[in-house]
């Protein structure tokens, strides 16, 4: 946009969370829209119709989850932040293009599930959406460590450590965008599985509680 | 998602009221989309459309109710709660999730609820949906007096009282379910009442006012 | 719904503006979705047809400025309200449900605004859909008067006048239901007069500033 | 509308921001319902009518990117205003109008961007259309300046400097409209650089960093 200020201030990040959460609360909302029963539904009837439509709930469920989890974790992490600069927001703004675009991946791949050779093509896309998403997550946060964003500084030794933990966590989604030219449901499954392993207590996991 | 932590950290409530909040708004908004005048109004008019519209006004108007129920007893229950662990924001994604697919089964509802036997598939559906979301509220509030998330702990006796009065406030949903394979307006009548029976001024029902 | 509380709890009002905040605002924009290109352009190109889409412009328009005012003034009431009782939150829902209903009149009066005679029922359903928001405006407020909720009592003649004046308000909406009999697009320019009104600042209208 | 207070009261710029965040943030979200494989993808399979939607992913890129500057200059501009009187809050109805409408131009521009002579109307309606939103912005804050509603006074060299500055900004825009009659690709393009222009950190593009 053109007028009012020059360069945009440094912004609080109350405020960077609030529209945060409604990029968040809407994306996660508009899935719902891509669960419609099919027009036709004389043959076999209603039943059997909504049984049709199992990749549109599991595409539904995984997108859902997802966003929920980089909800939780967007959330942690802006606590950490101090003030936001023009980079920051910048960066997460690319994230949430990236949680604002997932409904349209979500009903392609649901759509394409069962169609012969297209069905990698979606499942590529839809998970290669969400590598992106994490790239996008994990740029933000390298950014703010890198520009003293952070509230309370960690030890280069840590900082080393959780850049290497986070880089790591973009490995399941890549594997995932390799493994849809191979098996669009598995690539979809692993993708529920990375959203799952979040969601589950820590203690469940042998991890200390967070 | 992957990157930035390792495990989201507990989280305040208040932005856990904020996405929440978001979620109720925008399923209970969205809604609307489903009431839309048939392409062909020709055969008595758009007076007479409008008329057959009714079970969409029924249904819409049913789930709008429950939607703003529930997120009147969220926020009542989420007013107690000190801190979010992991596990309870988990939990808070399950409710989410039943909030925010709500307007699938609503549509699926009004468009079958005069046809032959997929009425009584599309009302259990939907009735099932309602006591989903009722045993995710259910299972959410549990964790979190279990898990000594609560403000102000409540005496056992009082615990187990409250604990038996919420698994009763389950049980109209569950009739309804089984009431839809007899006659899915009944169905729909009876998840109206339990809306209604929580919209009245507590007076009007020999209580003491909360 | 069903669990959790057996009665909701008096809540406070700023989680009762933030979910209100967030229907107004998704109701605004969702009136968005009705403008659309028809799929046929042939005839006259692209600018003929955005030519011919003016009664979506005048309804959006209208519909928007109704939302936002609605906004204002809810705003304001609900800044002198101490606490809000559940009498109070259901009628606020029954507000809401008005407010988040309103792309549904509106898409419907775009698109027989100049039908036959079907126009005349369009409106009339239209500018109902604002006069029962306007009814529900004075309910809730009106509760809340005699409920004890407001902050500052006014004086019982002040009340009275207060009351006569909102009353009075709602004039030209129900004027405007009539009127849709004669002339459509006049009951749609009133409801549009209304907006105006309230929009314009106070020093034009010869008031003293809010 | 027309009950409850006869003239809203001054708003404490919060909920101005709270309503402002979600139209900003359900505008942007909104744009992916437009985002839709063909229904037809016989033809070269799902991989090239992917690569067909082009326009469609530049159309996206853009609106969105334009609406986050919009909503960080806003962001910027309303932390500086103490208090909202009625003009201020009908000024910000208009430009919220603007952007929520941005979803009606962006799919239409991305449906006639390869279109013959439309492609001209479609671009110039687009690039005219965050003019518009441009104009309400410098209209606001002007009116903000004059009524004395800014928190720090600037002297009025300074505001008589940022004035001229904020009009230059809309100068890209008039630009576009124009442009559009020549190219519709090159306006889209214009449009884009400008939201790249105030993406980017002032110490690419030699500023100072706010």
């Amino acid at each position: 946009m053109s007028t009012g200020t020059p360069a945009p201030q440094p912004a609080s990040t109350a405020r960077l969370e609030a529209f945060s959460d409604g990029i968040f609360a809407i994306a996660a909302t508009l899935l719902v829209l891509d669960l419609r029963v099919p027009d036709d539904v004389t043959t076999g009837g209603l039943a059997h119709a909504l049984g049709q439509l199992w990749p549109n709930y599991a595409a539904y469920v995984v997108s859902f989850a997802t966003i929920g989890i980089i909800w939780m974790n967007h959330h942690a992490q802006v606590d950490r932040i101090a003030r936001a600069d023009r980079g920051l927001l910048t960066l997460n703004l690319v994230l949430l293009l990236f949680v604002s675009v997932i409904p349209f991946p979500t009903s392609m791949l649901a759509r394409f599930l069962r169609a012969g050779s297209d069905q990698h093509v979606a499942a590529a896309v839809y998970s290669a959406t969400l590598l992106g998403m994490g790239v996008a997550f994990f740029a933000m946060f390298t950014y703010a460590r890198r520009a003293g964003l952070i509230v309370d500084q960690v030890s280069p030794a840590a900082a080393r450590f959780l850049t290497i933990r986070n880089l790591a966590g973009l490995v399941p989604y890549a594997i995932a965008v390799g493994l849809a030219f191979v098996s669009a449901p598995a690539s979809l499954a692993l993708c529920g599985a990375v959203a799952l392993y979040y969601l589950l207590p820590e203690r469940l996991l042998g991890l200390p509680d967070a």
